[in-house]
């Protein structure tokens, strides 16, 4: 149902405190590091160019949104806690042209009451959360599946 | 990244008015029936053992998630109207053993603002959305991920 | 202003606990059963083809209005209290493509709050309430004048 | 189930931007000036004196419903925008002892959230929406009907 | 406590539907028509000058304001239902320099939940209601109190 | 205090997910089967006819309260999770004539905040919650109560 | 129109803080201590017997409201911080057989938000402020209309 | 099923206005005085100690509570109108050891919305209410199963 | 970069209170009167002709929208307290065809938080406040912007 | 930077509930007794004496606050239950002239909703929470600074 | 009206997005880039220094404020995202002493309702928006002529 | 009470606009500079080591929690105005291990309504706020305690 073709490009952006996976809240978060989750994920991709990009701050992700939105066949957005404040982002995904998928390591609705409420998911394509680091994985094979429907 | 193993059984439960799928607002919920789609995902997958189950009845959603949900390796619910309304399928999620994922054709937090809250979202491992009928297969791949890690 | 035409088939659907209409709460509702009341509506409209269906089952609503909603020249929805909660049925009604109009025995906005808010009424063609039975003759004739303009 | 008797009295009373119906917003409001409509509904309907009045004024509309309401068969009521905002006209309505419908001529509930409030619903007999200036023949239907058990 | 002094004119303005006390819903409002009231109330203050107005135009009862409120020694101020939703109003009280008591026939705050606001109490000088047609009577009482202080 | 009299017949009502009782979340709902439960009570109260449904279907649980209600010394009703969601149950309940009495398991104030209103609570006799499987006991003592005094 | 009859028995009950007037923040209720004022008070009306009662405990609010309630010519109740938190003086008013009037120093309604909503308003015969002291005189006066018109 | 064991001490407070039962609205709380209830409660079941405690005071509630609350079998509360308000007297509850019950003589939930929120119920054992004075008898009935469990 | 061209008609329309300025609250609206402003708009802008309007009347504003609203080049409207309340007055900017541009001589928007909804901004060209009498000659810079792009 | 002088008089008052301290809750407020703490505050900071009081009454807490608030130099308050809902104690805060310093032993914030709302935080000095007993010592600190740059 | 005088210098700061004008949703915001305005506009008013400064960093945006906003003739802000939820820049635009005007380029009030509500608005001096581009020349026009009134 | 002892470390993280300190609204901030008060804070507890961080940007202030979080003794936080809007801050708070203690300078809560929720207080030790500069001596304080009973 997916046979790999071409060499799209995707991008991974992860925002506030996603550098710090494997070292904090491992309950909620996993003891995994995200080098190596994207090392094992590039390895089972390999014709898929990922490129990965975290920051903190705010701006700082919507420049790289900027940066690949134009030319990436898809950007897979972690975007932490500004996921439930930055409307700065939400424009930002709106304003580009790259299919966008919103991931979550946790279930967030599980979770408390202000992280039920995304400004991202009305702008982006689609939305996978709850599944630990595999919800990149999903992710990517969301964002192939779509860019063998438009190629 | 995936390799199959075993037979696991996945469930795939669909609720109110996506026996319509096809002839229904194509804008939103596409052309494709979703007997034909379940045809071809099964052909992707030959190693699952796919079961479907559509209902526009509230409990007999709960039925069918009380009968599969003790022995099967996951679930795959769409829970249609239902996903906004019920808490009778939310106690039912949580009181069966089997991995639950929430799928949506759409992506509904783009649309009407009472699409926006999920009562199952809280109670399912996670969720996935917008992708159109490749939300299915999204979840199926999650669940034979979670299926080969407890496994 | 309204001579008949041809032979238009309307379907009526009631919901919950209106099969006890005549018995129920009289002060509210009346003391005629529906059963008398829709011999005399088919008497005073001959040349209409009147269907009558009446569950307690919200997805037997569902299942009815997906049966008749492709065919009927309009369908007269008297949904009871799944008027103010189900999205389920509020999905049906935009899923199929006959005319719906929405009807209320008693003036719902004059009593509890939660009935002041109706989950099908954007989803109608238009809405008749607090008339009593009448409001279905109303319905009625709002249906045989849509389909003189479109037939 | 209908036949005419006496000579009803009914007004019809509209209330602001009413004036243009035909000119304004025609795909909501559709492109019949209510002039012109008036003259077909009285055609339509010989034994019944019918009377009309509009305003843009709020108040204008209270002393109009002062002046009718205690001797009129019944009111047509179109409060326009005043419907969702004025409780001093929800108070001239259950003031006044003639029975009083609501009417509206585009379906109110599909459109802005502001406009699924009626403040007019709990005070007058029954609300009719959604029928373009049908909506007017069917409340008078209504009246005649509510006239005829009284009578 | 309250000996009469100098001769101070008083202002009594009504608003929408306060012309038919007397007539309506006398279970709330009582039996005796305004006029008569006025005119015993003048008897007994006989060295007040009582003037009178009351209009259901919202605009008329702002004229009315800018028209006395320089002037006069106090306002009272039943504004009817607009109480409950006049910004404008409330504006023309903040502008005018004679303080406005604000009345109520009626226990607003017993009634209807959107009677329980008033715009107007913020701007007046105090409000009096639930007494009847001698809530106007405790007014006159509390503005010839302040006339005194100040005089 | 309570001498027994007569033979009243008592009608239990369970709704959704009841049926899993004993095996579902025990840290909440106990290990008592419900069947067990159910030859337990009728052996403490030999004089009383007791009936039993249980149903995930909430159309189905209307039905029930239709056959009995009418005729039932009183009627036991556990509505699960349509108790926070249905009007249409709450409905049939105002619609019935015998006395209703509200039982939850658990002490549902304690748990979600979803949990804490309840449709059904205005129009029963009586709640009762928190008590485990004792609740229906109580139910059935203050049923027993209820008609020894009208009786 | 107010001759004085009979011996009439007015009861004052002050709540939390009032014992504090004439020192507290006298920008908002003024420099006369409470004690003078009701000298005065007294003298004005020699005819009426005043009694006097003040705590800060909210239960000996309601002790005082039972104890005089039953046989006073009416109540005037300033329950200070309790008029916006408490059902219990509430209930209290609304089991005694004597009119209360709410009366305040400060118009409540120019200040915090919280002081807008009063819990004893739907419960009392009227309600009387922003008058300073003079408020208390108002209550007295309309008291007196009242029992003179039960008298 | 409950056979009298042990010598059980059994607390029942009372809230506020609760002293005036059998005078106080005698349509929702009925005309037996509470004295005399007790008196039958008591010889009802003569086996179990049953201390009374009334106050109109919160925190003599709470004083009782602590005093009784280390030692009793079990507390009977109805705690009137603090139940809606009083996070204080909810504190109370949870500090104590003794199972606590929350009683109210009429069915809150169908009179107003500010009854409708117990702060209580959240860290009671369990609520019982609707029942007139027969609520207290159950909840005895549920802390006599609770210590039999226990002991 | 707005050479001044043609001769378009621009309408000014004041609502409540408006006719006050100069004389009331100078702090927040200054001491100029409105005539003196226009004389010198006037001859600031020689080959624009300038229409005023100003009614304390809601209807009245609607009245003149629809005078002018079909032909002017562009209407400055300041609606004062109605820009808050009034559905009727947005209803006719939508209906009209001119450009409408909102001005407010204060920052609304810094004020009570009631000011701070506008009801007319969703249906107006934009909005500028804050900036005291100079809004309209930046109202009236923007609509000769509008015409010259048009034109 | 914090020299003792003088001998202020620091008063500390508790409110409901931690007359249990040490023996209620001990996750949330530890096992030490306040006796315990008080003496050991009091032997720390010789050069200050200290006052305690404690009530779970709230009028009583108001009492107290009036009787110290004029002369004290400082008052340490934690009101308990009451901080989150007595109009009452934050109207004889203001009213005082001594400054307040809230304190509370947990950290409210982490806890239930409703412990996230005090209405004393409006009108104290500061605020001082989630510290164990050592918020006291804090508050002290914090007061002795105060009184040092007024001294 | 307003002659040009002195040098006035004005800063115009662009938040997040904002560097995209003329890419990005040409519906919504044109297609002329910002930097050929800025070029225009300095050009039209070649008195007046322009300085520039767009950053998608919401911290930056503080620091440019911070770095003119004490010597600017005046500040042109449009925020972009940051409008409707940033805190921290409102703080920054009331700690600096330049008068700010908030700009926005469309009607933000027609669009989403998360754009009805600006953070800034109550801390600008006036807020311009829905001209297109021409907002920044209206806004440098307001700025003129506040500083022809203080110069 | 509390010695000195070893060599802790605490790290002060000031946020946005907070560099302006002894510049900005001197009636809510002081005049002091933070520059001058850190210098008199070592000088007070020279066996401290303070270091000091201050950011406009929200992600600046995550790196520097990351940097010193998991080794400092404590952190004593005044995040300014991303108190009330950052997750990704209270994220990072959780994410660390060192204690954080929350400062305001000002009362937060007697100000604007939005400044009453802080997003950081259900995850910081405690907070403290109202008390000038002196807060971060207060929290420095409390900090030392926690790592005495901790050391």
């Amino acid at each position: 149902m997916t046979p790999e073709t071409a060499h799209p490009h995707i991008s991974i952006i992860n925002g506030p405190n996603l550098n710090l996976t494997g070292l904090r809240e491992p309950s909620i978060y996993g003891t995994t590091g995200f080098a190596q989750y994207l090392r094992d994920l590039g390895a089972a991709y390999p014709r898929v160019t990922l490129s990965y990009f975290q920051s903190n701050v705010e701006g700082e992700i919507i420049n790289e949104l900027h940066r690949v939105g134009f030319s990436a066949s898809g950007v897979i957005l972690n975007a932490g806690g500004y996921t439930h404040t930055s409307v700065a982002i939400a424009d930002a995904v709106a304003a580009i042209t790259s299919p966008v998928v919103e991931v979550h390591i946790s279930n967030v609705f599980a979770r408390e009451e202000f992280r039920r409420t995304s400004l991202l998911s009305p702008v982006v394509r689609g939305t996978i959360g709850g599944f630990g680091l595999d919800s990149y994985r999903l992710a990517l094979e969301a964002l192939l599946h779509i860019s063998r429907i438009k190629g």
